[in-house]
């Protein structure tokens, strides 16, 4: 097993050259073995196996910076620098990343987790390299999805003007996590199937043999010390920006990349290489369903199916199905998305409505003051996105949306503890940063039936509008509890006194198991499910006031800005005095791990929040 | 006079094509006039004059949809839709704004402000007259450094997609409001520099006569019913995302314009139509000098000087300066702008330390994860950004500082209300959009010295922190308040008792006033220099609630999230019951105007506070 000889970083080039793709079987059977335990991205790091080898065999880690886009690909990256044996406890609480983390390995040089960061971050670092006169190699790892995202091209504007080498390797597998938007898929594509490289995945096999191709290429590269430029096939646009473009090569052949990593490592400047792979590689159920395995539950090696089927509609299931519905009877419903139709529950929609489905591609500013457009001419544009991307559109639903006031309807997802994938997909500040904005109405709904009627109710609103959901099952449970929305209005479950918990959203049944708790012990217990965080419902509060004499707001959301902050200042601006407790998260970023263990560590589960309050009262 | 008999929208097409080039000097004579009296955009409303006037005359407004990038070049569109009048009371309370409006006009259709939105605003209008199967033509103008912004690249990735007409017209005067950046300005300055066009700038003078020029150029559109096609220098970029690029054509030769917007009008997808124009074109002094004529103040017509001289220095030359001297001393501080290196006073810095020095372009995305990896590497980047613009980038600000607490220096200019340019520029929502995030420090200073000693604290802390400031003369008084910056205390500047008054930043002067004016009532008060609105000074705070019965937090930031709800939340907290009045901006957005009128309107400037006080007392 070449596999056990790699304990730490550069273990790698004690193994020849020509062996190297041994190693990619071992890896990939270790990947698909692991995940199929623990659950995590599958289809991504299947298809860089071979590219992050190379990378590794030509570069010298922790000196050279390696910095992954996204970082969803880093699992080979993680194993070649000695976390192999950690991946039982991938994306657990206390265990290793999903992510390149800085606190896991120094060769993990920055954290990634968001599309599209890593050629700024390279280009941060080479300009580093170049005012404390160092030496090292910066090399980025970029997908063709992530190209689309704004920042990227930003970046791209800024190599070209690098005085000294900068590595941007574009690791092109045609789609991101769906299908690829666009002028720059359209530009890629025409290079993809230019000559001399044939484009891989026409079929399930490749109508070329591959080493074959491999070796023609390597041949031509060998021919003369120029032959790095023959590789150019129509990078035009990269040439025209004074980027040097090689390729296209192919990514699943070890030896070839290496060759041109150290061809382009010699380069004075910025220096693209176009690498072709194949997601799900070498594992058919993930070949064929790459978007299925993009990220994976535990799953059977040999069938591919889920070791835990879903039994229950998850939100974005009841979202997808309430687009669809509604859709139906109001026309001017347009469902946009930002690469995510699956993601988001959209597809549906897109089936049934394909000219009112719009996905821009990995791009949240376009896609918010693109909505803002299209309200503008009278349509009910509603962008689905999860909570920790839409950060991205930030000033645009300040600029765009909310000063001119236009009917755009925010459909959040992933709002609250998202789990495994960690801090950088965390979904929760949304509470905080739009409840801020001047005319934006801030929803959430306690179960399934509230979400749609939530959405019915805001595409015929008047004005800029968010609901935000949490990812997993929907809950079911209260399902008689069906008051209309009204703007502005909370919901009371139960009317006792004494304690008043106001929930948002999924706090409901946390709160429902709270009362009990208390209740069981004599205390009464008003349950209130909030429903619009902005406006809050300040009649109804400054009521509960009388004969309550604790308030416990809860909500999965930062406690900075969040509803609970707003709520106890607008008791101190009615001058009531009845002490509020804030169930909330802690100003500071939460890790992976299972939402449940989270909530607990947090001390936001049921018997916290109750223990919370017998100690208050 | 032509300019008379144009009282409304599409009157200038009463106008023989053949003379609305007298039409254009009269505006031009109009524009220096009115703006060298009320202050305004001046340059980049010259450049537009002749394209707006082409614009206007081949499209039908309302009907058809005309975005205005940015929007400060939309003067002459003003005027041509019947706001002529209005321009004395350009950008005052109450007046005309200096960006399109939609609540101005029905020829407004889309507010900007912020760079690079309207190529995304544009695609939303097209969607929707697909949708709504409406028959009208949308015209997106944007300048060439509003296309380095991301979003703009996002747009025409999905410009290319569709399946009817949209007119993207780049207006190309070779710089924003400084020198372009990058890749896409090189690749813009190839095309400037090819067959047929001659570049209009390299000297004050032309070496073609351009109407021989133009006329040469108008000679081959006749000749061929294709000839728009020959037109097509070498728009490579453009080409292969599979739009038509028509160009580069003269920006000051209106009938050759008007014949080009024709021929694009009837295409069945997307166009781009390259326009050279010259910033300040017809007023010697804006030509030679368009930075300083970007936005400018009242002036004198003949010589071009300010009407009004600067006698103080304001905070930005307060922080140029600093930048300089801690840059002497400290070879770590790398300084970072986003296309403004005069406007954020780093011009000295630069000139100094060219290498330490970045101007990424019009990019705040890609600025702030480029210097995430400065500081990953050891250096201390200091991003000198717009308060309002720095929203562009608050995903990265998340995502790549604060998570992995780099040590970014934040200098945020224009904090609090702006003034003139209204809505899109106030920079309202910093303290509230910083404070919420994990890892952040947030400091204001009181005075010029305050900044310096702030700044210099700043690139020795190891963490993301931001430092805000407003617009406008630095605070010269105080002068020996100078305690040393520690963190996370505020400042004691008058302790007595009664009232405390607790004033970030440049709320600290009219808490001066206040204090006077209450002690001229015989009332004590305390005066707190906040400092650190995060992490607030708490044991001061609650030491102060011993002997207060009232405090009043004063920020020149909205409320919403602001210092003041912290501090009260934090108060609650510390179960402390001394009610707190939140002198801050309420949850609206403030429009343009003078400072000093806008403060009185919103009830913060020192008469107001002190009413309230005394009220609540």
């Amino acid at each position: 097993m070449l596999l056990e000889t790699i304990r730490k970083e550069n273990d790698i080039k004690a193994i020849p050259k020509d062996q190297l793709h041994y190693l990619a079987d071992e890896i990939r059977d270790f990947l698909i073995e692991s995940i199929s335990e623990t659950g995590g991205h599958l289809a991504s790091n299947l298809g860089a196996v071979e590219l992050t080898i190379a990378l590794h065999y030509v570069y010298d880690l922790p000196k050279d910076k390696l910095i992954w886009d996204v970082g969803h690909q880093s699992y080979t990256h993680k194993i070649l620098t000695g976390r192999k044996d950690e991946f039982a406890t991938l994306r657990q609480f206390g265990g290793i990343s999903g992510f390149p983390k800085r606190k896991e390995s120094t060769c993990d040089c920055f954290n990634t987790g968001h599309s599209s960061t890593s050629l700024s971050a390279g280009i941060g670092f080479v300009k580093a390299r170049e005012i404390l006169k160092e030496d090292y190699s910066v090399v980025s790892v970029i997908g063709d999805g992530s190209l689309t995202g704004g920042m990227a091209y930003e970046a791209m504007n800024n190599a070209s003007s690098l005085k000294s080498n900068f590595t941007m390797v574009l690791n092109d597998n045609k789609m991101s996590i769906a299908e690829n938007i666009g002028g720059i898929s359209t530009l890629l594509n025409n290079i993809r199937t230019a000559e001399p490289y044939i484009n891989l995945k026409t079929g399930i096999e490749s109508r070329l043999n591959k080493s074959d191709l491999g070796e023609r290429i390597a041949n031509r590269l060998r021919s003369t010390k120029n032959s790095i430029k023959q590789m150019l096939v129509s990078g035009k646009l990269f040439e025209n920006m004074g980027i040097t473009y090689l390729g296209p090569i192919d990514g699943h052949n070890i030896e070839q990349m290496i060759h041109v990593f150290e061809q382009a490592k010699k380069l004075d400047h910025s220096v693209i290489i176009h690498v072709l792979t194949e997601k799900g590689r070498g594992y058919q159920p993930a070949q064929r369903h790459p978007r299925r395995f993009h990220g994976t539950g535990p799953f059977d090696v040999k069938t591919g199916s889920p070791k835990v089927k879903k039994e229950k509609a998850d939100y974005t299931d009841v979202f997808g199905a309430s687009m669809k519905r509604l859709g139906a009877s109001n026309e001017k419903i347009v469902a946009v998305t930002a690469a995510m139709p699956d993601g988001t529950g959209l597809s549906g929609f897109a089936m049934k409505y394909p000219e009112r489905f719009c996905d821009v591609g990995i791009a949240e500013e376009h896609a918010v003051t693109f909505c803002a457009a299209l309200a503008a001419e009278g349509l009910r544009p509603v962008f689905a996105v999860y909570s920790s991307f839409l950060q991205r559109g930030y000033d645009q639903i300040i600029h765009d949306v909310c000063m001119q006031r236009l009917p755009v309807v925010f459909a959040i997802d992933r709002a609250g503890i998202v789990g495994q994938d960690g801090e950088t997909h965390q979904g929760v500040f949304d509470l905080s940063y739009l409840s801020m904005i001047p005319e934006m109405t801030v929803l959430a709904p306690k179960n399934k039936w509230e979400l749609h009627d939530m959405l019915k109710y805001a595409v015929a609103f008047d004005g800029p509008i968010a609901i935000r959901y949490p990812r997993g099952t929907a809950y079911d449970g209260l399902q008689d509890f069906r008051a209309p929305v009204e703007y502005g209005k909370s919901e009371v479950l139960y009317l006792e006194k004494e304690v008043a918990l106001l929930a948002v959203g999924s706090m409901v049944p946390v709160a429902l198991q709270v009362k009990k708790a208390l209740n069981a012990k004599g205390i009464p217990c008003t349950v209130v499910n909030v429903r619009f965080v902005k406006p809050m419902d300040e009649t109804l509060f400054v009521e509960l006031a009388k004969n309550h004499r604790l308030f416990v707001t809860m909500e999965d959301n930062a406690a900075a800005g969040g509803f609970g902050e707003r709520f106890r200042n607008m008791l101190d601006q009615a001058g009531i005095s009845v002490p509020t407790e804030i169930v909330a998260i802690p100003d500071a970023f939460v890790e992976h791990g299972k939402p449940d263990v989270l909530y607990r560590e947090l001390g936001m589960d049921a018997k916290s929040v109750t223990e919370r309050i017998r100690k208050r009262l």
